[in-house]
């Protein structure tokens, strides 16, 4: 699904390698359309309070202010999280939180974003208790992963619509609050009408988007949705960077470089520079910022690592796709209650971190190495999801501007190991699961055929992979904005 | 099933702790028996010309000498092996070399040996070919596990049995030779019966079993089997000394080790003195052999190791058990068709192999940390086939004697990568997928760790573990023989 079809929106046709997309341009300037398409809706529940939770509940009361739609979030009795939510103006006396089932059954649209594994156990409950015909509503395809796997479905007569936005929560809150000043801040999102009965879902998936404050919204399937944000999660986004760094520390470590050097050249490169570079400027620039024998290596250091990388992705691929991911994933959840999940914080590098973060101010540079391996990985993922046919706006924003906007700038600002034990638990397990492979992959193949000549014709694909145009005309949508984590 | 019901062999009560066992000791004096045990099995067919197959059809071909039973080889039409096979004395003039349809055809105890993905793509068309009765037979439980996985079964009306060496096929056959000097010498073997129409089934496995040479046969299920081998492999038997030494090598080199030193403190302490003491001795000599700060250093190692190694063991069962693993095989196999595997021999450490195998003589020593690692991981899976079921003798076989009598040495002979890159697609496979996760667990949980001081339970659960009973009482039950590789 490339199109779009509103009777309350105008959208745009955006021009991509091989085709078009039909994309929704956001901005606080539509906020007056959200009523209307709203069609129905005029009690939001907001399930959960993790980071994405608590981000599109406030943005959504924000962006619903003064229209009459009312947000209420909705916790398990007991939950933790009861205390920041009336912090942040949620509470029992208006009635904008309250238990569960309770606010799932009062809701015309329920968001679930409680976590993968509550979900799990407690999809069949929310179901029984949602009103006839009101609107189920998701922010990543984990639920049907997880009714395909175990033989289910979504309940009859139920739109089902899913807004997915291609950054951490975090993320989702603070370039809205910036987008107050910036028209157009934001973290884009994609939206999958999976169930219409009523003809409304597209027109209320799109209202969902532009109340987030997404720049953009495109059009994808939940199954694809899906199988992107979780190999992603497993590649370039989590999982490659944890192995790339853990492979990449100990390689300068054993070239002859001190604990500090180390961190600067795999860590701090990548989330620093490079990212920067890439946010800026696309994957190109990292390359034509580096001359002579750096440029080289940097060809080098691509061309060992584009198949080994891609090799792997297509691993991950096959397995998301086939459910054996999402099955391993359930049986860890089973594992979890006698073995806790363990931290990957232990290793070295780690413990160097506030000493790195501290010596900041120094330019950091691109280390062609860590670049070399980083840009394959990020391209091998991107040329696997082209050729499982994802739709342009879905590559990019899955495998390069969520990285490069989001994640990494929330891994330079804390660190890396602190990132990956401190998203989803399905994204955690799959981090586990995944980064020591890509390290394996590195450390086994890419890092000892530095040596080799580079391969003109992976530089040659690489330079000319359509992917730059689709992102040039995905940045254009959005403006340029402060991404720093506070 | 740990009971065996033979009507021509004196099977032996093994006292093992909490209870006994039923086996059935080996040796050439038992022959004679061999032809009433095969009761009605005129013609052995032995189906591929791998590793286990050579050995198994060369020692059923020696040791029915005489008998009048005829043991032939099938192969695929342009089969590469037929020539060694030719050289090996089966000939298409005698009938005993043919191919593979034909073969499974003529014979009464069609024995499945080729390949994993082989037997997944053709048992169909073998099943088919079999006369009415005849006995299948396999050597591990690979086939049931597809089966499953696959919705299939075996077809009725034929007894179906299971031999497992707990051993390489080179061992298989090499040990089988030194026993014609030393009577009892050869590889152990478990024996399945998983379908017994005709009530001769387990016969028929004893007397396969004493054929192939095993010392002591002791009787198992085939989906036990199937568990504790697939796991096995993936876990101390190659998937963890593979991310033992990938980890361990770096550790020491990063401690200020030169290259030569950091292979010789992990693979070679590993496949060389480890693996020679524990074979001799079992497990608590290792720490035995160790004394004042060397044995606080080994505890310290093994402390910081037992709980990572025994999560990782658990959640490889767990994907085993499920079936989420040989799906998980089933897609990589449908990969290589296109995407060839890749070698894991391109660490650095590789390149020193032939140096440090040269200067071998002067004594290698145990390096306390690689031994309480490595004896920590080893525990550890020792432990969890326990909590999973396993009879005692499948536990110390595919955990501890195929390791220190089979695959070690092998290993030491060549290397630990050459092994890795030429054992069956399932273990190669196996060993990517959970090498690196071994590796991590290492890096970031173990080798961290080891700072920390002993856990003294652990110390204590360690020597306490009625394993050392079991693999002592397993030990009297084979001599003393010569496991070098030429």
């Amino acid at each position: 699904m490339t199109t779009i079809d509103s009777t309350v929106f105008t959208t745009e046709t955006m021009t991509v390698p091989g085709g078009s997309e039909t994309i929704l341009r956001g901005g606080r300037d539509l906020f007056p359309l959200l009523p209307a398409a709203f069609h129905g809706i005029q009690r939001i529940g907001v399930l959960g309070w993790g980071p994405q939770g608590r981000a599109q509940a406030l943005n959504l009361r924000d962006s619903l202010a003064g229209t009459g739609i009312t947000v209420s979030v909705g916790l398990r009795a007991g939950s933790t999280s009861a205390d920041d939510a009336r912090a942040n103006g949620f509470t029992e006396e208006d009635g904008t939180l309250g238990e569960l089932l309770s606010v799932a059954a009062a809701s015309d649209l329920v968001i679930l974003l409680i976590a993968d594994a509550a979900l799990a156990a407690q999809h069949e409950t929310i179901f029984q208790a949602l009103k006839p015909g009101a609107t189920i509503g998701l922010s990543h395809g984990f639920l049907l992963g997880h009714l395909q796997a175990t033989g289910q479905d979504f309940p009859p007569g139920h739109p089902v619509i899913a807004v997915c936005p291609k950054g951490m929560g975090d993320s989702v809150r603070r370039l809205y609050q910036q987008g107050a000043t910036v028209n157009g801040a934001g973290i884009n999102a994609s939206i999958a009408v999976h169930a219409d009965p009523d003809g409304h879902a597209t027109d209320r998936a799109l209202a969902w988007s532009v109340a987030l404050g997404s720049p953009y919204t495109f059009a994808t399937t939940l199954s694809s949705e899906y199988r992107s944000d979780i190999v992603g999660e497993r590649a370039i986004l989590l999982g490659a960077v944890h192995g790339l760094v853990e492979a990449l520390y100990r390689y300068f470590r054993l070239e002859g470089a001190d604990p500090i050097t180390a961190y600067e050249r795999s860590t701090e490169a990548v989330t620093g520079p490079i990212a920067r570079t890439i946010s800026a400027a696309g994957l190109p620039a990292v390359r034509a910022a580096l001359s002579g024998a750096d440029q080289d290596l940097f060809d080098r250091a691509y061309s060992a690592t584009y198949q080994p990388a891609r090799d792997l992705v297509a691993e991950i691929y096959d397995e998301v796709a086939e459910g054996t991911e999402l099955r391993s994933v359930i049986l860890a959840e089973s594992r979890l209650a006698t073995r806790p999940m363990t931290a990957i914080a232990g290793s070295e590098m780690w413990s160097h971190s506030a000493e790195v973060h501290a010596r900041r101010g120094a330019t950091t540079t691109i280390d062609p190495v860590t670049a070399g391996l980083f840009v394959a990985t990020m391209t091998a993922q991107v040329d696997e999801f082209a050729a499982r046919g994802h739709v342009w706006s879905e590559i990019v924003n899955e495998s390069i501007i969520e990285a490069v906007d989001s994640l990494l700038p929330y891994m330079h600002a804390r660190d890396v190991a602190y990132m990956v034990d401190n998203c989803s638990r399905t994204a955690r397990l799959g981090t586990r699961r995944w980064g020591p492979r890509f390290q394996a992959a590195y450390e086994q193949l890419a890092l000892p055929a530095l040596a080799n000549p580079a391969d003109p014709k992976a530089i040659e694909s690489f330079l000319h992979n359509p992917v730059h145009e689709a992102l040039a005309v995905a940045a254009e949508l959005r403006p340029s904005v402060d991404i720093s984590v506070t």
